[in-house]
């Protein structure tokens, strides 16, 4: 039995200002060829389909457009459940409709419990819920962490499930010791918001959601499938795929990582500003990629996002070096104003932090003179 | 061939604050009931599901709840189209699934000049659309107005239609001369919004959703269904129903007007304070009726709504006739401020106008006496 795990497609994204609604159609036709060659008996959607509750309706049509040629036109069954970027109740309006092609599309934590069955595998279809939802549910008031939640969900599981069958469970949550990244809403406030991979091994498989790097856990059978596209610089270097697993009768299986790219990276690059607008430089790289620059010049530059975006368009943030040496400055400034210092101390370290040169004996008795000079002139001394 | 007409269902819709959910299901549960005994070929539904295009999600599962019911579990075809409260995107994201039983719901003007064929009849869908959306769609420039626009586009149905075959059109419309309520939302701002009913000559019948009385119009053919419920207390005389439609081979038909109603009506009562809180008034209606009342009392009333809202808890709306009053006075007062008048004049104003009584010659000597004592005392005179 062969499917494919994918998961936080986030349509209707914004990075940085910028819809990526373009950027997900790409790597959903790229995904939609994939599914055309792969031919397998099921598609997973941990969760996150939408970045937000109510999306654009840009991304509410490319949504319907991808799960119908995947669903009907390439007549592949399909599992997804909602995340906590998704809106469960709007999600799932209509997905009685779907079973029919078998689509099952979850938002239902209730609904966890009943599998689906397809060629064999029993997906758990768990949607992300807070903890005190799951509480009502199971009329366990001991329920407050996202922890007990999922342990009481699959402890409930596993009264009904049948160990000899392989069984997979697709969820949306943050396994311990998972590596973030800076595009995912922390999923609780004051808490950890965590759930050991341990509960999960009654599972030959568990197909999850929410972390949008493919290696954010290091583990056997626990897995991300990791986002679509890279949503923020954090994720540059990843490389962004879908996970194509074949499974065994007794629940082994083996994987395969399938990369996705869209046309345009997202890449940070660091330089001075002359190097950067060198065409020489510039022809060498996609000058339409998203980029993250950091500027390695000091002193004043006159408009230099005006000019790399005459080269480089999607410049979508502009950092300098020189800036962090100016936050170093203000901090030892605000640590200075709370000191008593003598002119000529303060003078010292304001020429060292402006110069990073020594600031000599020469340079100091030098300072000094002037210093007595200007006070008496002042009447101050 | 039997078709039910409905329209204006609103969902989510706040009257005075109130989320109208609970009576839309309840007389939604009526519906269900009457298409179980009615058994009809199909359903029409003509627009204006939702009360906006981003419903609170208990509408959402209301709908999706009912809608469910009417088409797989009693087996019955639905059309339907978006109104202008609907957002046609999210309204219709999954339609492509709906249509294997036979769920026929389009946002998309594009669709309307395919029909849908049920039982002999052909349904044209044509959801509301700005004018400009038309334009675009057809590429005729001179289309500028909601006329223009049905003009059009039953030219173009025209085109392919069937005169031998009953042909319906569905549409969400204002048609000339067509009574309004207080709760639709007007079609255009600035133009008038109207069709004229000759447009629909081509069609048997034209199933109409956007005015909220089924007497909207007097016309043969061209017919409203009404809201679901009264939405503002200009419905309050009206009676809201569904139309049942027995159409023969030749386009020709019966109607029928099946009442809906929810347990709490929605009612303008007027009366004095103490009429209205005596109990033997009060029991002789339901007490838990939208009530707007209107009091008749003159003077001064302590809490009037908390004292009603005691016997009747869902007044939504208090009236005083004597505000009316209050504004003639008030008018009054500011034409007195711009003339130059003496004391006793201004006076004997004020006197009329808090008491409606006569100022006789007495009490106008009177008050002459204390004017000159009073302006004397303060050396004014």
């Amino acid at each position: 039995m062969k499917f494919i795990h994918t998961a936080d497609w986030h349509l209707g994204k914004l990075v940085h200002g910028v819809y990526m609604t373009d950027d997900q159609r790409e790597v959903l036709q790229q995904f939609v060829k994939l599914v055309e060659e792969e031919k397998p008996d099921a598609i997973v959607i941990a969760g996150d389909l939408y970045d937000r509750s109510v999306p654009p309706t840009d991304a509410v049509r490319l949504l319907d457009e991808t799960l119908f040629k995947l669903n009907i036109d390439l007549k592949t069954p399909i599992v997804a459940i909602s995340g906590n970027h998704d809106s469960a109740e709007r999600l799932s309006f209509g997905s009685s409709w779907y079973q029919h092609s078998q689509f099952y599309l979850n938002g239902n934590i209730e609904a966890s419990f009943r599998p689906v069955h397809i060629n064999g595998v029993n997906f758990y279809l768990v949607p992300y819920a807070e903890p005190g939802t799951v509480r009502q549910l199971l009329g366990d008031d001991s329920i407050h962490s996202h922890q007990d939640a999922m342990k009481s969900l699959i402890g409930k599981m596993e009264e009904t499930i049948n160990p000899n069958e392989p069984n997979v469970l697709v969820g949306h949550a943050f396994v311990l010791g998972g590596q973030t990244s800076d595009s995912e809403r922390t999923l609780s406030v004051g808490g950890s918001g965590c759930v050991t991979a341990d509960l999960f091994a009654p599972f030959s498989y568990t197909a999850l959601g929410h972390l949008h790097s493919p290696d954010a856990i290091k583990h056997d059978t626990v897995r991300y499938a990791g986002s679509l596209l890279k949503y923020s610089f954090s994720e540059a270097k990843q490389k962004k795929s879908v996970s194509i697993i074949e499974m065994n009768d007794n629940g082994s299986f083996d994987i395969r990582e399938h990369s996705l790219a869209p046309k345009q990276d997202m890449r940070e690059v660091e330089g001075y500003l002359e190097e950067l607008l060198d065409p020489s430089f510039a022809e060498g790289q996609n000058h339409l990629d998203y980029l993250k620059i950091t500027l390695l010049d000091d002193g004043s530059l006159i408009d230099p996002m005006g000019k790399l975006r005459q080269l480089y368009p999607n410049v979508l943030h502009l950092d300098r070096k020189i800036e962090q040496t100016d936050l170093k400055r203000k901090i030892a400034f605000q640590a200075v104003k709370e000191e008593k210092k003598s002119e000529l101390d303060l003078f010292e370290q304001f020429y060292k932090e402006m110069t990073e040169a020594e600031f000599t004996e020469d340079k100091k008795s030098a300072m000094a003179d002037i210093i007595q000079s200007v006070l008496k002139e002042e009447g101050l001394k």
